[in-house]
């Protein structure tokens, strides 16, 4: 148990599920919407993704008493071609779009090598490794990105932030070690991670926001009014705005000044775009073989030295396993704050609290 | 013309590409694959990848006169689905078999939306920037990356450099502005521009290299024997290895401990990996609608505010377009130590020098 979680409620992630599912359908969303959604966000919070669960629970929920989430979605598929597909998610919940999306992909690669799936007017869905690990279990790699739900990145040398934390998702399947998965936003942090931190009051890291002309911001409190800064400087810039147009403008959703602060304009629709790719393993090589050449590399990794001072090398993905592992046995941490915020919640829905 | 280009020899691009042409065709390169690889040379010139074009000319002719490249390479394609294929290229030259796979992919994208070539036994193969390029003409998006021809990075937290630049290009297409063209390693600094760092016997900025427990190393001189920290420190690794898997292991190519130094190696065969993807803008939507919001994205970032003391916000791409047009006009300027290096080589072929 981490040193962070001592004094939190800790909840088994059924438990977690069964509190997000009841407040789904409170506020009207269809009971197998409202379950998938719930375990999904569960998930999120079972593998550390802590920025990504229940988290944001109070707003997803806000969004759809404001109406800017449409709560009876029919996903259509708008264009199709052997190996690709653009999907319509009609507004609605994120989570629900990307994994009917995601069910493409596969799909088209296992017939056709690749298959590539571009989502539109869907909303915020939560980690990507949760998508880009979905075609795993058929010996497939899985790619995601997204455009971020509101522009904290601003073009490098520029001043005006144009740009999200728009995330890049790769996940690629293993024998012995833990899958190879990498979730990382092209911002220093990501804008979860921040809010994250707010709520918590913590203090953060120097580096995790651009300070202009100014000295360093430490509290995080401001850090929802400043930006990011992209990593490697014009080259996490120059990758944010690519997968902008790959997840975005390819698929006619927003970029640039469309897309606005979804926390703030929630009765606004979001029209965000995703993308999710799997590729078919056995279209290339033997999937064992492909399996054992990965573990060998991450077996490199593992034993290679360290610098000093480090205790181990991790690979993409290992932490979040590790996480798992721990909250599968010892429950769920909910920070005292976000219990409170969540209990709220459940007071204003009518639902259930969760126990202090 | 920029300041570091005055006193340097300009050369006309044919008359570039002419002298590449003949020292390939000196080393008993058939004809047709000579021009080829010299155009391709001398464009990596002409857009600026000063660290990838006619400087890699004495390293790749060594590589064939110790027997490490095949002169006379048979591509296969060795597996073939409708959007995916699998190219060996035979230890050919790696300008060549990339180009060879570019066709492909664009060929299986425009009649299944995407296409997706991974490469095996492949060699360093310049900018990728020149071949995410290629589908741009048919009105595509293009990715590529690589697999580093030398291992200079080291896992986040480990000493050991098991995994290379690996880098990444995205192009996307647009109507009045130049191509949005990304190309980027996923270090702080690619080992080329190092190399040349080198070469001009030039100071480089703190930060291009890792500096471990000492102090940063300055001099370039030492550049070609440490490693290069990754962009956004652990996030850098995981694209990195990331990039390795999908162009290295997916495609039966090395990774890791497999790949060594080219430069030092040169009788051996570097089994490189890369992949090319090409994405039919048409399959997703209308093309014009398309460029037109990749224009209007364009002109938001080129009209955003600026940072205090910053002249003007770039696009990905834009220097290199700029470049192009300014070394249409003026020629390219070749570096006088590239100069007599290139004219030693030139003597030992017995082929015409440069004029000095």
């Amino acid at each position: 148990m981490s040193v962070e979680s001592v004094g939190a409620l800790h909840l088994n992630r059924n438990d977690l599920e069964t509190f997000i599912t009841s407040a789904y359908l409170a506020v009207g969303m269809p009971c197998e919407h409202a379950i998938q959604t719930a375990s999904i966000m569960a998930d999120a919070d079972l593998h550390g993704y802590d920025a990504h669960g229940v988290f944001r629970l109070n707003n997803y929920i806000k969004r759809i008493q404001a109406g800017g989430v449409n709560l009876n979605p029919q996903f259509r598929v708008v264009r199709e071609h052997p190996s690709t597909a653009l999907v319509d998610g009609d507004n609605g919940q994120g989570h629900l779009v990307v994994s009917f999306a995601s069910q493409i992909a596969i799909r088209k690669a296992s017939q056709n090598g690749i298959g590539w799936v571009g989502i539109r007017q869907s909303n915020h869905a939560g980690p990507g490794a949760l998508y880009s690990r979905l075609p795993l279990a058929h010996d497939m790699i899985g790619l995601y990105a997204a455009v971020a739900n509101v522009n904290r990145m601003a073009p490098w040398g520029g001043a005006e932030a144009l740009l999200g934390t728009n995330p890049l998702s790769i996940a690629v399947p293993s024998y012995s070690s833990p899958d190879v998965i990498l979730d990382m936003a092209t911002t220093a942090s990501s804008h979860g991670k921040l809010k994250l931190a707010a709520q918590r009051k913590e203090k953060h890291l120097d580096g995790w926001l651009e300070n202009k002309q100014e000295s360093a911001v430490k509290d995080s409190k401001d850090a929802h009014y400043r930006n990011l800064p992209p990593i490697g400087d014009y080259k996490g810039y120059g990758l944010s705005l690519m997968l902008g147009f790959l997840a975005g403008t390819l698929n006619g959703a927003s970029l640039g000044r469309d897309v606005f602060d979804y926390n703030v304009e929630r009765g606004k629709s979001t029209n965000t775009g995703q993308f999710i790719a799997a590729i078919n393993i056995a279209s290339f090589t033997d999937i064992g073989g492909f399996k054992n050449h990965v573990d060998d590399m991450v077996r490199q990794i593992k034993t290679s030295p360290t610098l000093p001072g480090i205790e181990e090398v991790r690979l993409p993905g290992e932490r979040t396993f590790k996480t798992r592992l721990e909250r599968e046995k010892d429950g769920i941490p909910i920070h005292p704050n976000l219990l409170s915020e969540l209990n709220d919640l459940a007071e204003k829905l009518g639902i259930e609290q969760l126990a202090a």
